[in-house]
C-alpha cells in the first residue's frame, strides 16, 4: 500500500468572477502540484475553478454533489458523488478533507466553515467571512495552501 | 384540518449554564405560550433547557436527534426523530422550522445559522456569534420568539 | 414526565388505489386508537391513507419528508419534517419507529423494510413484497397493529 | 476532457469467506480490467474483497463510508468518502453507480438492492437474495460484470 494522499476540501459560493475565479483556480493548482486530491461540492464558481485548477495540473478531483445525479458535476470532476442529500452534503465535504480552504462565499461558506471547526478540521481562510475563530485567513492560494499542508504535517 | 401551527426551531450548545439556560428555557415558554410546535436538536444544553420550557407550558416538542436512538432524546423531548446522520441533522431543522432563535452557541451554531440563512430562513439571535449578517439580534427570549412571529405574519 | 408513546412507522407506496387505500387507512385509525404515534413519509398514496385513517382517531401524525419544503406534506400530517435528502429519509423513519407495518409497495418499501430489518426493527407485512425473511406477514389492519404492539410488550 | 469512466457499485455483507470472497475479489479484478470506477461502502468483507481486487489491477477504488472518519476505510479505497451518515450512504452509493453489482449479503443489501431499483439502477445479482423483480442474477464475477456494462451500453 502506498501513503494514502491527503484530501483537501475547498469550499466558496456557486458563482464567482474575476479574482476570486483566479484565486480559487490556483488553490486547486496548488493542491493538485503538492500530490494531494481536492474535494469540493462538485457545481459551479469557486468549486469549479479549483477544480478547473487542479485538473491543469493532472490532480484527482472529488464533486460531493447535493442532487441525485453525477451529470451534473463540473467537468473538471473526475469522481463525482451523488449524494441527493442537498446541503446535507457539505457535512460529508467536511469530514472527508483532512483540512478546507474557503474562498470568499456567503451563508452556504459560513455553514461549511461551522461544520469543519466543530468536527475540529482545520480551515483557511481566504477572502471569506472575516473575523470567524479559529479560521486561519491567508492572502494568496500559494499561502493558503501551505498552510493547510503545514498544519497537516506534511512537507511539499 | 386546522391550520398548521408554526413551527419555531431553537438552536444553540449542547452545554449550558446559567443565564443562558434561564434564556432558554424561556425561549421554550414563548414558544409554546403561542402555541407554536419547538423543533431542536434533542440533546442537552440549550435543546434541553428550551424544550423544558415548552413543555412547562404544554407544548408539543421535537428533537431531531444526530444519533440512531430516539432514547437519547433530553427527557422534554414528546416526538423524538433519530436520523442517525450527525451534524446532517441540522439541515433538517432547518428545512423544517418556519423561523429559528439561535441562543449562544459555537461552530456548531454556526453552521445551523449558515444552513437557516442559506435556506432563506429568519434567525434571531440571542446572546449568540455576533456580527452576522441577516441576523436580527434581540436581547430577551420574549423579543426574540416576538420578533420570530412578526416575521411569520402571525399575530400572537 | 408521562411514558413515551410508542411509534410506528407506516411504509408503503406512494399511490394506491381501492383495497390497499382502505387497509392502510384502518392500519392508521388501529395506530390512534392505541394512542401510539404515527411516522411516515408524508406524502401520498399509503403514507397519506395511514394518516388520514388516524387524523381521524385524533392521532398525532409525523411526515418524514424527502423534500426541502414541510409544505409538500399530505393534509393529515400534524408534524412535518423536511429533510431533502430524498430516500435517505426512510432510514429516519426506520430509526425512529418502534416497529414498522409494510402495506403493499414497491422497491422504496423493499428497502425501507431491509433498512428496518437491519438495524433491528419488528417489520409486520401487510399485501406487501412476500417471502422476505423477519418479515411477519398479517392479513388485516386489527392483525397487523397488534402485532407490532405485541412484540413491543405493549399491551392495548 | 477525457469521457467519464463508468462507475461500478459493488454491495453485500460486511463479513465474507471462502467462495463469496473470492467471487467478490473477482468482481473488483473485472471492474478494474475494464477500467472503471469500483464504487462501494468501504469497509470489510464483500467491500473489501471487491476493493481489493481491483487495486490488485491498479483500479480506482471509492469507498463512501458510515462513520465520520476516513481513516476507517479499508486498505484497498484510494477514495475514502467519510460520511457520518450510517446506512443513509446506501443511498449515495446507488445515485453514484452507473450500475450495481449484489455479492451475497442480507438485510443491509437488500436495502441497498431496493434503493437501486427504486431510481432505476441496474443490479445483477451473485450468490445474493433471490427472486427479486428486476435483479438480473448471474452465476459468474465475469458474466456479472459484462452484464453490467453490456447494459449500460459501453463495449470492454
Amino acid at each position: 500500500m502506498t501513503p494514502r494522499r491527503p484530501i483537501i476540501g475547498v469550499i466558496g459560493s456557486g458563482q464567482c468572477a474575476g479574482p476570486i475565479h483566479k484565486i480559487a483556480l490556483e488553490v486547486g493548482q496548488e493542491i493538485a502540484r503538492r500530490d494531494a486530491v481536492l474535494v469540493c461540492g462538485g457545481l459551479g464558481g469557486v468549486m469549479e475553478a479549483a477544480a478547473e485548477g487542479a485538473a491543469r495540473e493532472g490532480g484527482l478531483t472529488v464533486g460531493i454533489l447535493p442532487g441525485p445525479s453525477i451529470h451534473h458535476a463540473n467537468p473538471y470532476i473526475r469522481i463525482p458523488i451523488a449524494t441527493d442529500m442537498g446541503h446535507a452534503r457539505n457535512v460529508i465535504i467536511a469530514h472527508t478533507a483532512d483540512a478546507l480552504v474557503a474562498v470568499a462565499g456567503g451563508s452556504g461558506t459560513l455553514s461549511e466553515i461551522g461544520h469543519a471547526l466543530k468536527i475540529g478540521k482545520p480551515v483557511i481562510g481566504l477572502r471569506t467571512i472575516p473575523n470567524l475563530e479559529r479560521v486561519q485567513y491567508m492572502n494568496t492560494a500559494q499561502e493558503a495552501v501551505a498552510c493547510a499542508f503545514e498544519i497537516l504535517g506534511v512537507s511539499a
